[in-house]
């Protein structure tokens, strides 16, 4: 088992990584909530016939009172309707404040459930057991939770620590290959911002399988990587930005295609390779490095380009917006490994483009 | 003016009372915000056609853009539609990280739009403009905000500070007279918890009008009362219980009338002339401690005694409920100005009701 530490003012918290750690969930959530009597399970219509019950029953034969709440897979549930379903559900299973909320699922389920434990009886505790890659290597560390609105994605939600975190990595052999992809993007991320060996092991790795390995250890150095981030910016207020890289273009692409065409990985992906471009065209990148990162993604069946008209990559940075502002950040590399913020207009970005 | 500075850890903000300061609503708030654009404005229809016109031209004339969201008056608003309303209304108005929104009302105001500001973006800047004397002296000082849900009251929430609380006592000269009592009945409890001299001042005052000729102080002090006890526990875990005096018993009787009989502060009177008398029935309580509540609440308009059945006492101590626990904590007076919380047993105490 690898265990990885998260310290944050006044709370810390461990992510235990191991291949089966989902049998001991039981037995590990009774460690960190040593009063609690009441756990709702919120889980998602994929996941639940796959692990709730290997869940449920952990949780159980430890001696919680369990209650499994499950809403249909997909983002469209990351909404007010079923955050407001979930506070009811609470209630009427008679949380109390030392009880807790459970999430087993991907980067929606944890959105959500992480908002409601944030806000029922004003904060309550929770655990995470992401089960995607995506889930795992971002949405878990950090404790950004959120819904979204009409108006757009993650628009209200709250700071929120998990008490624990599990990763089984077991749960991602029953992943389809195209969101196995997705959580690449963000694996291969974290290699371009902070750790060129990191990079390096990737190549490596070559593929899925090869990936699938040496998965502890990679799951770990993600996690790893973007604990030191937030750690040191919990709140988002500076150096958490070097991790959006490839996330202004990659949000351009998803905005553009409605979030249905390509997923948030394949988006992000395409966002990588062009600001590396981008970076390199300007001299601030160290030539080779956008090759390198196109290489990469392409092993792990992402897209390295996405066209885009010059009104969408507009709207996405806000220049169809009154008062939004005239200048962005954006994440340049200065090599693999390390990011190089610069300030822009962003009319000189659009011409970039 | 007379301005009470609460002290929070990494954050502390101002409570400026003056009469008339409600013209000052924009230049106050621009000292706090500089860097805002929008404000989003959150009233009640009682409030609204009595003050809203006011505050939003001294916003506006400062140079924010303002919009103006008003709720109907009275606890049904709030409510999870009006939240969700809420936040729509945010994202439709264009609201960033930077801009705020402003609370002017009561405590249903106060506590919707705080926890609109909690969560928008995940928390955005919240200005206070309590306008009833209930809100002004309690829920403008402690960050609690929330929202209720059928199942109860206030379950689900945040804490969440206020960037700076604006008083107007001329807001209270159009209060009815049970609405400024409701509050008195709060004041009166400041007295009763921590500050004899205060209590003897409200004796001294002996009425509405006379509370007026020193209602910067009165509020002032009540403020400054809750703001030690909060910064000492800001998240509720212990110090802060001595709020709920006469609480536990007045949610009793709120709760046994449907929260339709009598206000909130009737309830708490009611509540905290009982618990003063069994605490001088167990000799907790210095005698004529009781007494001398009755006496000042009465001279306030508020009720000394509330009938009440023993099932509805079970219910409002959660007896009528598995797993609450068995023990409840009795916040009882030792004399007029200092508490002694007292542990028991939940049968115990139903059997000295």
């Amino acid at each position: 088992m690898k265990t990885l530490t998260v310290h944050l003012p006044g709370r810390e918290y461990d992510i235990l990584i191991e291949k089966g750690i989902l049998r001991q969930t039981g037995v590990e959530c009774r460690r960190v909530l040593p009063k609690t009597t009441r756990i709702l399970l919120v889980t998602d219509s994929n996941v639940a016939p796959l692990y709730g019950k290997q869940a449920e029953e952990s949780l159980t034969n430890t001696g919680f009172t369990v209650r499994t709440f499950t809403i249909p897979a997909g983002e469209p549930s990351k909404c007010a309707d079923q955050l407001v379903n979930l506070w009811n559900e609470a209630m009427s299973f008679g949380i109390t404040r030392t009880d807790a909320i459970v999430a087993l699922g991907g980067g929606v389920v944890g959105d959500l459930a992480g908002f409601a434990a944030a806000t029922i009886l004003r904060g309550i505790p929770f655990i995470q057991i992401p089960t995607t890659l995506l889930a795992q290597v971002d949405s878990s560390v950090g404790g950004k939770v959120a819904i979204d609105l009409d108006a757009g994605k993650n628009l209200v939600g709250a700071f929120w620590q998990p008490k624990l975190v599990l990763m089984d990595p077991d749960t991602l052999n029953t992943l389809p290959d195209i969101t196995f992809s997705d959580g690449m993007a963000e694996v291969i991320k974290y290699g371009c911002i902070w750790d060129a060996d990191f990079f390096r092991l990737l190549e490596q790795c070559g593929n899925r399988s090869g990936v699938m390995e040496r998965i502890e250890e990679v799951l770990y150095t993600c996690c790893a990587i973007k604990a030191k981030v937030v750690e040191q910016d919990e709140r988002d207020t500076g150096l958490r930005m070097i991790l959006n890289f490839g996330h202004t273009l990659g949000h351009a692409y998803e905005k553009a295609y409605h979030y249905e065409t390509y997923t948030h990985g394949q988006a992000v992906s395409a966002g990588m390779c062009l600001v590396a471009k981008l970076g390199e065209q300007r001299n601030l990148t160290v030539p080779g490095t956008e090759a390198a990162i196109r290489r990469l993604t392409a092993a792990y069946g992402l897209p390295t380009h996405i066209p885009c008209s010059l009104e969408d990559y507009r709207s996405a940075v806000g220049l169809d917006k009154k008062g939004s502002g005239d200048a962005i950040t954006v994440i340049f590399l200065k090599q693999l490994g390390e990011t190089l913020p610069r300030k822009m207009d962003k009319k000189e970005l659009l011409n970039l483009l």
